[in-house]
């Protein structure tokens, strides 16, 4: 064991009053030393917005008052914009040895992790080289229960503060809602092939004008027993690993071979049009 | 040839009078019947956020008026919202065969796609199922250049529509700002292994508040002559495929093997916390 306390910056999306972050707060006390850096407000579906049109507000927050070993602010920003906050306003020249997000009220599997303010913080830290999680449980509820997840939470932060995490990659924690039978364990998976059906619900307000709500359905043709769907379904808690290098590493061979306009010689690029323009 | 025009979904996240969509959709009205779905304020930096926690509004613009072939309808939503109204509200039941978005103003590679709202977009539609290509011009001003750009960019969006997109990717195509020498060409490339280095600008308001702005410096490491900042640099347009799945595939490996808390038996995880919380 270490002699000094690991530092653990924690964020999330629902903001700094919502269940979920109090609960991983209290979780992370008990391995560490906590600085909590997290939305004065919620902020779900933000992706990985950050904020540069207008000024962001940090200020130190009252939330965690009187327990020992917590340090809290709240900002105006974006998830993603706390974790810059944290790294380059309050923490300065500390860095994490974990940044934790969440626990979100709601699931982030397959790809509504491109939607989630919660994996955006996670992702952000992975970027500055920090070892990341972002825990979400698959409950919408805003007093949901987080009780059956709380050994497990625990254990996968203190094997990621054990071992680390592969380079250039953060982990999305899914966690199963409360079921009558205990959780199974734990799944490392891959990313179900899953997509949202928008529908969007048509109203009027009360001058007249149109307005919508999106509201989508979630729908999974995958059915790999590998994936984080098929794990939450099965009562265990999956854990992808995730990158920030998008890029399609097998598709760039494809493309080369494939692209007749790479191997026109450079002049015969039809510039005629340039003065249209 | 096909004897009936192909759809384009044209959007963006500098906002529909932006110079860079209207320079867009005048190359795309030479190849097809043009549908723009784009938001009516910038939402750079907007990453792929969608709008859950208030309505949406769509309208049909004017900004497109009198030009033949194109529809226009601007959206209070982001980047991804509008790919969704587009689909699932505007077009129903047609399928665009290609969807770009763009031209950004302002550079979109190595980790700033993360943050980007223009390539949202085009992963929203990719997500979809449908070949899309985010454009950014490497080139913040308001009135930039876009001329010497012209006729790749429509090079680039007939090769996507003849040959199609490799299965789960969309394309983040970066633009060099206009210099004296003519553009290089084409490169594909992989997403540099580059970070934002930030500073936050501490100001004080007239109420004695504080406030803060962001704004990073770019530091880019990676010296690879594969990525997307190497092209940049030496006059080529770079293509980076990219992808929405995030998995760490090599990772899941690695975690199954390196883990122990996935090794115990479930009987010997800790429940005796549960109560605590």
């Amino acid at each position: 064991m270490a002699t000094k306390k690991p530092l653990i910056l924690v964020s999330n999306d629902d903001g700094i009053t919502a269940k979920g972050i109090r609960t991983l707060v209290q979780i992370m006390r008990e391995i560490g030393e906590v600085v909590v850096v997290a939305p004065n407000s919620p902020q779900s579906g933000m992706g990985h917005a950050i904020t540069i049109h207008s000024p962001l507000k940090i200020y130190a927050s009252d939330v965690f008052e009187g327990q020992e070993g917590v340090i809290a602010y709240e900002s105006s920003g974006t998830p993603a914009d706390c974790v810059k906050l944290a790294k380059y306003y309050v923490l300065k020249n500390r860095v994490p040895d974990l940044v934790v997000s969440g626990i979100n009220h709601g699931s982030n599997t397959s790809v509504s992790i491109l939607y989630s303010g919660t994996m955006s913080a996670a992702m952000e830290a992975a970027i500055e080289g920090m070892p990341a999680i972002g825990f979400s449980l698959c409950d919408y509820g805003k007093d949901s229960d987080f009780s059956h997840t709380v050994p497990y939470v625990r254990d996968i932060c203190q094997q990621v503060l054990k071992s680390g995490l592969p380079k250039g990659t953060a982990l999305n924690v899914n966690l199963p809602a409360r079921r009558e039978q205990p959780l199974r364990g734990i799944k490392i998976c891959r990313q179900a092939k899953a997509t949202w059906k928008e529908e969007f619900d048509e109203r009027v307000d009360p001058y007249g004008r149109k307005y919508l709500w999106l509201s989508g359905s979630f729908h999974n043709p995958d059915k790999g027993e590998d994936t984080d769907e098929w794990a939450i379904a099965n009562n265990y808690i999956s854990v992808v690993p995730c990158l920030f290098d998008l890029t399609a590493h097998h598709a760039i061979s494809i493309l080369n071979d494939d692209w007749a306009i790479l191997h026109k010689p450079s002049g015969e690029v039809n510039l005629d049009h340039q003065d249209n323009f």
